[in-house]
Formats: C-alpha cells, structure tokens, sequence
C-alpha cells in the first residue's frame, strides 16, 4: 500500500506550509523565504487559522480549505498539535509530509507516542513522512528548500551533482555551508531526523535513479532495516560512488554502553563490514568526510594505490609519505628507466625517488614534467606546491589541471602555508583541481579515491 | 675546546653576509632584506669581492678586511667555495658561521666530501657552524632574520611565546607561514639542516633557557647524539612544554627500508620511546604539529584527560565524542548531581550527558552556565559552536574567554561551516581561545593539551 518510490518530495507541483507565520525568525517564516530564496516554482500555500494573509500570500485556515492539490505538506507546529493536523494532511491526500518539528523521541517518553502514532498513520494510510525534527529537503536542481536555517548564517552551495543524505540535521547544515564556502556543487541534501517513516533506505533507492546527482555521501547514527539497507546501497554504489559515515562509533559518554564495551565494538564493526558489502567508501570523521566530498566531486576513482608523490620541499614531502603509508597507500619508487629520465631532465640535486624532490630552484615546468613521463607506473599523484622558490609562478595552476586531464589520472594539491598559498588555493579549487592544506589531509582523501582502508584504521 | 653555548647566535652584535649581492632575488639579497626587514640592530657586513658597496653599505673584499669584529657570518656562496672563505672566517676569528648554501651531502659524494671538512674545522677550530643546506635563525627578539624566503610570499609572525626547532627547511618555512596567517606569536624559529655541528641538541639547551620561549615544537627526521639529545630534552621540557614530531616513520619509497621493515620499524620506536622518556609530547603529522602550536600556545597542559563536550547539535557533538575517544580521551558522563542541576536550568529537550547538547533553541549564556556548573569534574571542556541557531551572538566569544580564566581550564572552541563561521573563528583566536574548525582538529589538540596518546595511535 505505501509507495516506496519517494520522488515526489523532490517534484512537488505544491506545498503547503502548515504553521505558517508571519513573524520573522519563526521556522515556517524561515522556511517560507527559504522556498522563495532558492525560487521554488510551485504554489506555496500557508496554513495557519490566525491569519487571513501572509506576506501578501492567501493564509488557509485548514489543508482543507486550499482547493487545488496539495503534494508535500511541511509541518511547523508544536509536536503536541501534529497529530491532529496530520488528519487533515491525510483527508487532502497529500502524497507526503515533512515535519520540521522537534519534541518527539528525542525528548523522552511522551514523544516516542506521538512518533509511533506517526508512524502507524504512514502505514495504514500509505502517507510518507519524513522526519519529525528534521530540516527536510534541500534541492539545487528542481529548486526546493525546506531548511529552516537563516541563509546570512548558513550559506546555500552551487548546483552539482554531490547529494548528502544525513540522519543529523546540525550535520546537514554545517556540511551545507562548509560545501558552500568550498564552492562545491551540490544536487540534494536530505535529513530526515527521527525518521519515523522516510530513511536512509528509502533516499539511496531515489538518489541511485537521480540523474543529477554523481556522488553520494551518507551520514548515519543507525540504521533501520538493515537488509533493506544494504541491498539499496549496493544497487546505489554500483551506479555512483558512496561515501559513508557511522557516528557513535565509540558511544563514548553513555553509561549503557561502557558496561557492553564488547558488544558495541562488535555492532560498530557490523556497520563497517556492511558498507564493504554494499560497496560503500567508509570515512571516519567529519573532516574525511568533507575531503570525499571534495575530492570524488572532482575526481572519479582510481584504478588502484599506488601514489606518487612530487614536492619542492623534502621535509614536507617526506610527512606526505608518512601521511600516505598510513593510510595505506602505496608509496612505491619509479623503475630505474623513468628514474633516468627524470635524472636527465632535473638538476643534480633534485630527489628522484619518490617523493620526488624538486628543491627549492624548481619552475612551473618541472612539476608538469615529472607528472608526464612518471605516471605510467602510478593510480594517482599527490603534488605539494610550497610557493616559496621563486621561480615559481601563478601559470603552474592552469598547467597542473591541463597535465591532470592529460595524463587521465587524479592529481591531488597539497599546499601548506599562509596567506600567499591559501589565495593560490582558492585558484586551484576554481581550476577545479582538489586542494588541501595538509599533507595529512592530502593523503586521505587520496586514500579515500584509492578505496582503500590502510591497515589498522 | 668548542663552545657548547650557541647564544652568541641570537646576540650577534655584528653579522658578515659573504656571498652578499646587489642582484634583487638572489639568496644573499633576501637574506640582507630580511634582516633589515625585521630591524637587526647590530651591523651589517656584506662581503664581496666583486662589489665596492651594495645597497648604499661599504661592501669588503674578504672578512679579512673587516676592522670591527665578526661575530656570526652567513655564507651564501657555491658549495665549493665555502671551505676557502671557511679559512678567512676562522682567522678572523668570528664566533660562528652560518652556511645557507646547498650542495653538499643531499647532492651526493663530493658535497659529503665538504661536509667532512666542515666537521673537521668546527671540531679542530671550536667555530660553531649552523648548517649547510639550511635557513639559519629567526630572532623575533633579538631581531635577526637569516631566512631567504620572499616575505611577500612566506610572512613572518608576530612576536609571542612559541618556538620551532627543524632540521628540515621547507618545514620551518611552511610553519613560519602559517603561524603567520593564525597570528600566532613566535618567538625564534631555527633551521639547521645538513647539521654539522649545531643540532637539535645544542638548541634545545640554548632555548630551555631562553626567558622568552615558553613553548618548543621540535621538528625532526634523525637524531645525531641520541643520548646527548635525551638529556637536552629532558631538561628542557622539565622547564616548558616540548612537543616535537619525528618525520620518516614508514620511510616510505626508500628500497633499502623496504627489505629491512622490521628494523625500520624498530627505530620509529626508539624515537618514540625517547620522546616519552624525556617528557616530549610527540605529534604525528604535520596537522597535529601546528595544533600543537596553537593549543599550548593559548593553553598549559591540562591535569587529565576527562573531557567534556558541549554542543548546540547533537549529530555534531557525536562526532567529537568518536573523535576524543579515538585519541584517547576519557568522555565520562557528569555526576548524577550536576546532571540534575543542568537539567534543572536548561530547557526540557537539552541532552545532558556528555556530550551536553544545547540544541537549536541554545542562546550564549547556556554555554556559560553549563561549564561554570560541570568543569569542577572535568580537566578540559571542547565547546561546539555551530551559528546557526538564532539566539546565538557574537556576544558568546567574549563570554566564553571570560569563562574559560574564570575556571581555570583548557576550553577549546569547535566551530566547523562556512563564511559566517570562519569570521567569528578568527574573533574565538582575537579573545585568545584555541579554535578548530573540525572535531577532529578539536579533539587532537585536546589530547595534545592531555599529553596522551591514545592506544593504538
């Protein structure tokens, strides 16, 4: 009876806001300017009985009153009124309802009873619901945005084909605006929150259809339905890449939980051994999880671990390839044939091993050089562009991302430092070459394009 | 016969530049820059026989010709001229050399053929010498910089409390850098590269009883005197915080260590056990060095390693709770008394186990109020800001310094996002709060602060 195909929450031809407000600040106030800011294209029609009108839109006094189709509803009333006003979503036969709200199962007993109650409405009526306490749907490509954080604070990123699916809304938001502050491109961010109906499943099985979206990176603190859940995932991983995250790892701070040290451990490896079967990257942070994002947007995968590392400074260099074993990457040196040829175009003082070392007296054209006649025995290379040599000049930017696209190999930036470098990142980002700021940092996202876990991470 | 004190280093009264040109760009013309630059206020001697003056200045033919005394002189001449103005150095009876060329050991047998030599003149003379192959010194006191990277493209930082010993120049360089754009106050950074004679040892006496260096980072890929070095440091991290980081862990690409792992592996443990036993903190990554930097530069250590984690999302809040644990931090719920008094002055939907999650309804002096009731059981506290909640201002970061001396422990700002965010970031580092803009970032800092090691790291 319940339709498990979700697309409609991502083509509404109308939304209704019930809870509408006109006083600023208010969620379903943020909401409605959200809707409007991102240019919705579909009627929006506020539900709220105190108001007749707002901001110059027709206010309803119920779902019922509004006479044209009602697709998605968006709830922003107290969780002790959201029972009732889902009779009306259902009488209306919307197709589906989010509901913003908090004050459910997160709260304690009381909560968890209107959440089953929900969740029984959803199967005998066959309404999806996503959430409660949730931000819902953001939308680059069909234009919807359900977030009720204030765009001054939490910026929107560029259209692109990254969808981010998140059980946790603060990660949702933050992730939102650290992506728009990266200037990476983004098709969807879904959070569904308590996920009374609507799941991770359910999102992988849309978003594995979604032509917008390249790249999946997934935010999860459980899961629902395990087997349902990894059989999506499969059939997602075999179209895309997917990324996955499992928080709550340690379940550090829960009483509960230090007493069964043992069998938490064991349910943290179960998630781990799931995404391997479903063919999913697992990251272990928020940070590696921002760098996937960074580098599988930029990057398809690589064909296997092997990494070259080329520096004009060897200290640096040398804790890239610290960096790289630790992850598990391969940092093996070239044949004694392409060492030769290195040899004979490098000064004398240059390193040809690898990491190769440039020096200080490096130019522009050393680097695309090195790139040319040494990746036939590499999967991927890790350039670290320290500024300081002086022959060095803005133009290796564009001629790293020719020689990049030229060798069909991923090319990672490393580039450390201050004021000078950070602003030289930013090129190499709008170059569309993925940059990073640490060896350390370089190295993981490297491991991340290499699928590769390294040993006793 | 030698002098085992390098002070002189950092008091020169007068500094000869041999090798000193006019030529804009040259090694020599920076260093002559820099030293103005940073207002040396000794004298300056450059030295070349090409040359009647350079820049306005009496420029000699040899050292020998200088009438005044010469107690450092900084050689920037081929390699293969450095052993005959060595000669003239010595008769002249300067204190110490500090030679900046390359081309010596790094570039094979001839190069290690002068290093020999170089050894044997300290050794039979007692000239000290700081290099070849190296940056020399960067006095923010006493006002000497010898470093020849282009200060439009490597700034130097401001004066403050932190210094950095490297034998690997792109690493002090880089740091020096960074340090700069986190307005982080340094007080010498010293690079002694090729070291043959002053090392890591020499320098840790000399800055363990330097009065204006209260924390040391340490940069290291090998060690000349292991026992001699243990003492030093030892000595010096009885006085102030030493933290250091020994580069070439995996020895990765290196043929040799790859036949011989086991050995290999062998000697990265040595490192490590000298560091515990001389009460080094030991960072690894280049990441971690430059948390280190910034987290004991605002912060002593902490007395242990019960954090506490405040949050305004819960998703993001669990992420550092992974994160701590990962690293080895103990994230212990409070006492079921202080559990009561927060919850008894926080709205009912408020988490109060640790971590304590604020939620979206937070306002500034929930933050205040939790670590003024709840520190008393914790030795540190990482305090989670996302800005998107509305109640939120800019009040907070004042608010939260002003906490952070009234209690008397470690807090440290976690404040991930975009463009908003890493605005008030830089106000959190204005007040003097250690900020990361990751809960990775944020929990390695707060167990460099626990100066702990988590297991398996």
């Amino acid at each position: 009876m319940k339709n498990n195909d979700i697309s409609f929450f991502f083509n509404p031809k109308s939304i209704a806001v019930i809870g509408a407000s006109p006083v600023s600040g208010k969620l379903s106030h943020v909401i409605m300017n959200s809707l409007k800011e991102i240019g919705y294209p579909g009627a929006i029609y506020p539900v709220n009985p105190k108001y007749e009108s707002i901001d110059g839109m027709e206010c309803y006094q119920s779902v019922a009153d509004i006479k044209a189709n009602v697709d998605v509803a968006i709830l922003c009333i107290p969780a002790s009124t959201v029972l009732g006003a889902m009779k009306d979503v259902v009488t209306k036969k919307v197709e589906g309802a989010i509901i913003v709200s908090a004050g459910f199962k997160e709260t304690g007993k009381d909560g968890a009873e209107i959440e089953e109650k929900l969740k029984k409405i959803s199967n005998e009526t066959g309404i999806r619901i996503m959430g409660p306490n949730c931000l819902g749907i953001f939308d680059n490509i069909s234009k919807i945005d359900t977030f009720f954080v204030l765009r001054e604070r939490v910026k929107r990123p560029p259209a692109g084909g990254l969808s981010i699916l998140s059980q946790s809304g603060s990660f949702a938001g933050t992730i939102m605006d650290e992506l728009s502050a990266e200037g990476l491109g983004v098709a969807k961010i879904i959070n569904y929150g308590n996920r009374v109906d609507v799941g991770e499943s359910d999102c992988l099985e849309y978003i594995a259809e979604d032509k917008s979206t390249k790249v999946v990176g997934l935010y999860m603190e459980s899961v629902d339905d395990g087997k349902r859940f990894i059989e999506a995932a499969r059939r997602c991983a075999a179209k895309k890449p997917v990324f996955a995250i499992k928080v709550g790892r340690h379940e550090a701070g829960m009483s509960a939980a230090k007493s069964h040290t043992g069998a938490i451990a064991g349910r943290y490896e179960i998630y781990s051994a799931a995404f391997k079967k479903a063919g999913i990257i697992e990251v272990r942070g928020y940070s590696e999880f921002l760098d996937a994002c960074k580098v599988l947007s930029k990057h398809g995968s690589s064909n296997g671990k092997r990494v070259l590392v080329i520096t004009d400074g060897g200290g640096m260099g040398a804790s890239i390839a610290d960096a790289c074993s630790d992850f598990g990457l391969q940092v093996v040196e070239p044949s004694q044939k392409i060492k030769e040829t290195l040899a004979s175009k490098l000064p004398p003082f240059c390193a040809v091993g690898n990491p190769i070392d440039l020096t200080g007296s490096v130019s522009d054209k050393d680097y695309v050089m090195v790139l040319k006649e040494a990746m036939s025995e590499y999967d991927l290379a890790i350039v670290m562009v320290l500024w300081g040599p002086p022959l060095l000049t803005d133009r290796l930017i564009k001629m790293l991302k020719d020689a990049s696209v030229e060798i069909g190999k991923p090319v990672i930036i490393c580039s450390p430092g201050g004021e000078y470098s950070r602003k030289r990142n930013r090129m190499f980002e709008e170059a569309g070459l993925p940059v990073f700021s640490s060896p350390e940092e370089a190295a993981r996202a490297a491991a991340v394009l290499a699928k590769n876990r390294g040993a006793g991470r």
